[in-house]
């Protein structure tokens, strides 16, 4: 069984660690060859004749070429469909999409421009503002008024959503199989810096209505795979979907911990294999290794606390996720006891303080 | 952290499975181009100068080159100790190094020759006769008066065994810190024929004084890593050793199952990392898959009883390990009986007969 994997970063990464244990002949497809997937993986040089020499082609990211993925759908071979990759091509795409399942999301309105963007943005009060395309991790978003410069002189279509004061993020993560059968990893909390993941723990409770507006969006085209979904719970009670990201998601990490992982699942439902229910430890916490080289990283102290794994990245860059900590625990408040002395090994004594409360809007 | 290992098969395959959520450069020496391990690891040309490059050089099978190790050794780089290495060269080495350590063995002599082992066998009415080197999964081994034409001519020192009528056979797999922490996995219980191990499961019951033996043995050398001991309960209640193993082994595989198993405890160990604790199923049972090619694996079946290991070799012949099944159960009968039928799902109806029942000698 040949798998071809559009994109090479520490997702698919993760998966071909998962896929080293199956008869999986894992190749993955990336443009730049320092790729960390390619340190576990084959690697594909034509993506067209790879797609073909595939049984089944997947991706780890949203930002991959869309005429391979779309080749890939043509020859019956992409999962999940190619629906909800373009969906994510724009994020004026996605709220349309929420909107026509009739799932509540933030407030938004496009705006032809940067000026329309701001005129919308002064009738709402507070606002954050959206480049569509290509914005992951906190990229291309913008408080205004505060950051009203980042996106000025932009010409084309913009997201502007209301500011919604929020208590708390959660996601879920769930893998659909070709059958229908779709199971849910027990729900988690996120925290966020700057809108990067800084850490998690699961399990976390999730309102009735949050499964139901997965189950939507999973059965609208049929998805098969992993699928993560992003989730707040506003101040004033309302649950509002953030973000689908169609693939394995920095908030199912902590799954690695189970016997079933969110990434040994998505292989599992690509290739038509039954969903595996895993045996789920009491609780987990992940903390993101941001930004840190090997050399400064405290592992001695960390794997006292924790799992280390690292994606072996060419470069340490600033915000750039280099690895990351598991942390089981026989309870959430042991976890997050725990999360919180990893993250102080990490970063040092201030910045725990920044991430152990919910984030901010 | 660079580690080099000795030897590319399967053990080395899946130590770097686990070496790959760990932040190991995992480098491994073996002759053979086509070996399993390079699937996962990097490839070393030069083995000596391999050893110069690397913090760390562990070997995954006794038959490798004992002048890399040598090397290794003096660099202070060679983890467990060349004293293990060097023991299991020769079986007769071996049986004196138990003697020494006056640990029980079956009851053994040395013979100059196949005339004299012929003299000795003759004399313990049954025996079995065994070439000193290189024999590994049944190889070398002769029943006798039956399978006395195997060693006709031989010109060598043999080693001859009485012949004891066997109970059950078991193994410890247990790991040793460098700060001598020693950790025993659940007793397995191994069912072999014709010397290959087919299938086997924990926990069982094992005596005291076969983790006595265990302690005697690594504290010799203080050895460091994983190391499996196999055991014979013949039926006149002796507890016998068979076989010191100075590395990860077969009957450890089911440990995949837990969340530190034997690959990662090895690495932690070499690594000079505390040993971790795992936490354990109620019962995992294993099966080897043997001699079969990928196309002939019923792995949707499979894959619905147990979780399918594969090891990528080059070709599939008769009685080379290609993979493993691992098959976690809440208790041994369900492990058992749930072992039987990956049995008959891989060899046919009347295999299983063979080999649900222990060895006979």
């Amino acid at each position: 069984m040949r798998l071809l994997v559009l994109g090479g970063g520490q997702l698919a990464l993760m998966m071909c660690w998962e896929a080293s244990r199956l008869p999986i002949d894992f190749v993955v497809y990336d443009p730049d060859s320092s790729a960390p997937a390619f340190r576990c993986g084959r690697r594909a040089v034509d993506p067209f004749a790879a797609v073909e020499e595939a049984d089944v082609v997947t991706f780890e990211f949203e930002n991959v070429d869309v005429e391979v993925a779309r080749y890939a759908e043509r020859l019956g071979k992409l999962k999940p469909p190619l629906g909800y990759l373009l969906v994510k091509k724009s994020r004026l795409e996605e709220r349309a999409f929420f909107d026509s399942l009739k799932i509540p999301t933030v407030p938004w309105r496009r705006a032809r421009g940067w000026e329309e963007a701001v005129r919308i943005a002064e009738g709402m009060g507070r606002a954050v503002v959206k480049i569509p395309a290509g914005g992951y991790d906190g990229k291309g978003q913008f408080i205004y008024p505060r950051e009203a410069a980042g996106f000025r002189g932009y010409g084309g279509d913009l997201l502007v959503e209301e500011y919604v004061d929020i208590r708390r993020e959660f996601s879920l993560v769930a893998v659909r199989g070709e059958d229908g059968d779709v199971y849910f990893y027990p729900p988690a909390e996120n925290f966020y810096v700057d809108g990067i993941l800084v850490w998690n723990y699961a399990p976390t409770k999730a309102p009735e209505e949050a499964y139901e507006y997965v189950h939507r969006l999973v059965e609208r085209w049929r998805y098969v795979g992993t699928v993560a979904v992003e989730f707040f719970e506003a101040r004033d009670g309302r649950i509002l979907v953030n973000e689908i990201a169609p693939r394995v998601h920095n908030t199912g990490h902590w799954t690695l911990e189970t016997d079933a992982s969110q990434f040994e699942n998505h292989l599992r439902a690509v290739f038509g294999m039954r969903i595996r229910r895993p045996r789920l430890p009491p609780a987990v916490a992940m903390v993101n290794i941001l930004g840190l080289s090997f050399e400064r990283l405290p592992l001695g102290e960390l794997e006292a606390l924790g799992r280390v794994y690292w994606y072996f990245k060419a470069e340490a860059r600033p915000r750039r996720k280099m690895g990351h900590v598991n942390i089981v625990a026989g309870s959430v408040e042991e976890a997050a006891a725990k999360a919180r002395r990893v993250l102080s090994l990490i970063y040092g004594r201030e910045f725990p303080k920044l991430v152990m409360r919910p984030r901010g809007g």
